[in-house]
């Protein structure tokens, strides 16, 4: 069955995500060793995250909500509230930067527009989502978005349902093994992973855990139209 | 045109919402009240959401974010950590409760979806809607469900368009003019407002800017079916 339609990630695939998320925790790990210097910050701050995605789910909000609680836990209520008071600072700095898009990206989509009917299919937060997105100038170029709190089996199936889209005719384009990869390809759907120079602990999938057919990596987006005419 | 479809909002229509934020905002002048007595906790709290909107958008996390920022600048950042930390676990606890539907919601709305198409149409922060949802037990009852950040004419527009419904075929059931009702009229569908007992301050309409017709007011959705069906 030929491809019909494309679905693409947002964060990291066609926009800078998680290099400012490492920025900041870059600046947060300097100020917070200025309190507890022996203290494995980042670890700590990892397992916060771990521990509040549950109640909080994915996002910058989170995020930020997280630093706080590790700051406050780390340093026994110690650390004083203006150095607090950075740290939100950091999170509406992250939440109102321009969205930065990846290389090649504004030409390659709009190649693919023509041909394919294009889909943004991005997980976290909402608000900030919508927001990055309007702030991209990628708007126009999809015929719809997806904003779901979790890239699984049964967001994916949601999306397919409510769209009429046999997963035989769908691709997605993303840069996660966990929620672009796996989910799709165990639904009938083919991927493409384009890694990014840094993956998020959370989104790695063990090697033997990945299917052996169903999907494929290329290095840049730009090597895209050639894979989805070859399909 | 006879109703086929009918949308429900979520926060303060099927579930309370806003007494939480109240209760807990009523914790927080308390809180504050011990080191600024002479502010004005409530205005200024809500001037520093108004101002937040634009960035953080709607929900607990917004409004934890909000209480963090104006207690650090209302005492000039005197307060201690620890006394941010309880604000923390505020905004924690406010989304782990249990969602507490409303009086005859459970059961008028089994009543409706045999008859009716049955959305959920709710605004505010995706991962928390969708948790209130997965813990009300009503999540069987709907044929489907749409998180906007906003609910305006865009919005609803959308969700029109999507799932192909024609406005004339459409009721909106929710306790908000300015979300449920106006834009919603304005679209050409009907709404039926069903006031909750607080209204938050951003939700208001002056009289003179609500439609003249295309909507009613009912006391509880009891009510609701008889209502439909004289339509």
């Amino acid at each position: 069955m030929p491809v019909r339609v494309v679905g693409f990630d947002g964060d990291d695939t066609l926009w800078h995500s998680e290099t400012r998320f490492s920025m900041t925790q870059a600046e947060y790990r300097e100020l917070l060793g200025r309190h507890v210097p022996d203290a494995n910050i980042d670890a700590r701050l990892a397992e916060m995250e771990m521990k509040n995605l549950a109640i909080y789910g994915y996002g910058v909000k989170s995020f930020t909500l997280s630093m706080l609680e590790t700051a406050i836990d780390l340093t026994d209520a110690r650390i004083p509230a203006s150095d607090l008071e950075v740290i939100l600072g950091w999170g509406k700095r992250m939440l109102m930067e321009p969205t930065e898009l990846l290389d090649h990206v504004e030409r390659t989509l709009k190649q693919i527009t023509g041909r394919y009917d294009v889909l943004l299919i991005t997980k976290g937060d909402l608000f900030d989502q919508e927001s990055k997105l309007a702030r991209s100038g990628l708007g126009e170029l999809f015929l719809g978005v997806e904003i779901v709190s979790e890239k699984n089996a049964d967001s994916y199936g949601g999306i397919f349902r409510r769209r009429g889209i046999n997963p035989a005719e769908f691709v997605m384009v993303g840069n996660s093994l966990k929620s672009d990869v796996v989910p799709v390809v165990e639904l009938g759907g083919y991927a493409v992973h384009i890694p990014y120079s840094v993956t998020w602990h959370h989104e790695l999938v063990p090697d033997d855990e990945l299917p052996l057919e169903g999907w494929r990596r290329i290095d840049a987006i730009s090597e895209l139209p050639a894979v989805l005419e070859a399909l």
